[in-house]
């Protein structure tokens, strides 16, 4: 018999990195709140929600549409930069050098889950080369199977849509260490090494 | 300006152990699911606060009251365990060899934290032993500083009401290791060394 704790345990156990020892804590820890606050949580969760779209442009998460980045006519309109997620938008927005669009393909080709060429939003990014203010493409997919397979996917279809495309550079994180990183890594260090 | 994904960002951040990264991370997770699953989570965030409350007996969490093992007059109601929460009830329930009953007191002494003796559910665990049935407190308050200096003061006071008073036994885990246990570890498993 699952009592409501056990039930409220399992929608946590749900959340992307919540194992099921975390997913009990924190069901616990909910439940023990005064009522004010978990009325408080309740009604961030159904107001974001409701309130966050994707922008029909470029298909990030917005309060508006189009977005605040695709609407704000002082970025860069001939630039675009191409990722998988809102979450990607929000970093590199936080590294605050880039002035660009955006384009959230909204995940990355992934045979094994399923996940092919029409589940992204490539169709749209190619609508969105009608318009000719774009001068280049920047493809920031994750530097991982997936990510990889897609950039290249990506390359090819939009090179011979006669556009200039570029990929986020692969090489050492700040603060790290030669010694540890990885084969692939200090491969694609030395492999894209710049002049001084 | 912070938008309702910063204000639910900033709701998951208060849960315990969860940092900004991770609360960023379910907070974009929460609004891109699908409408029916966010209705879903929200419906048992609020069922279990509301359905879930204290057992007017052993203050451990229950959908009714007195909760299921107060009420059981299968198990041992000569034995109460002293625990500071009731994930520690749960997690001696799973290992499945106790039957007594429980007692949590919401907490552990931390004059730190401004949590002294009233904090806690002391009063309520002596009014308990006026019951002439229970013959043992087993205190299972957790081995660090705090919840040592609750099982000595729970000591000192159920000694003086003449009850036998024992302390969950400290030793090495299973499947620990000698050479890497820590000082207090390994001191506390040669001083309750047993006979076999």
């Amino acid at each position: 018999m699952s009592t409501p704790l056990d039930r409220l345990t399992e929608q946590f156990r749900r959340l992307p990195g919540v194992g099921v020892k975390t997913a009990r804590k924190l069901a616990y820890h909910m439940v023990q709140l005064p009522q004010d606050q978990v009325e408080e949580f309740v009604r961030s969760v159904e107001e974001a929600k409701q309130s966050m779209h994707f922008c029909s442009v470029c298909f990030n998460l917005s309060a508006q549409d189009p977005c605040e980045i695709c609407s704000d006519s002082r970025r860069d309109h001939s630039l675009i930069c191409v990722v998988e997620t809102p979450q990607d938008v929000l970093a590199i927005e936080r590294s605050g050098d880039y002035h660009g669009l955006y384009h959230v393909l909204q995940g990355a080709l992934s045979p094994l889950d399923g996940i092919g060429v029409d589940d992204l939003r490539i169709k749209e990014l190619l609508h969105r080369l009608q318009d000719t203010t774009v001068q280049e493409i920047i493809i920031a997919t994750d530097p991982d199977v997936e990510g990889e397979a897609t950039a290249l996917y990506l390359a090819r279809l939009l090179k011979t849509a006669g556009i200039k495309v570029t990929r986020i550079a692969r090489g050492l994180p700040m603060g790290g260490d030669i010694e540890y990183a990885d084969e692939a890594t200090l491969a694609g260090a030395v492999a894209n090494r710049q002049e001084m």
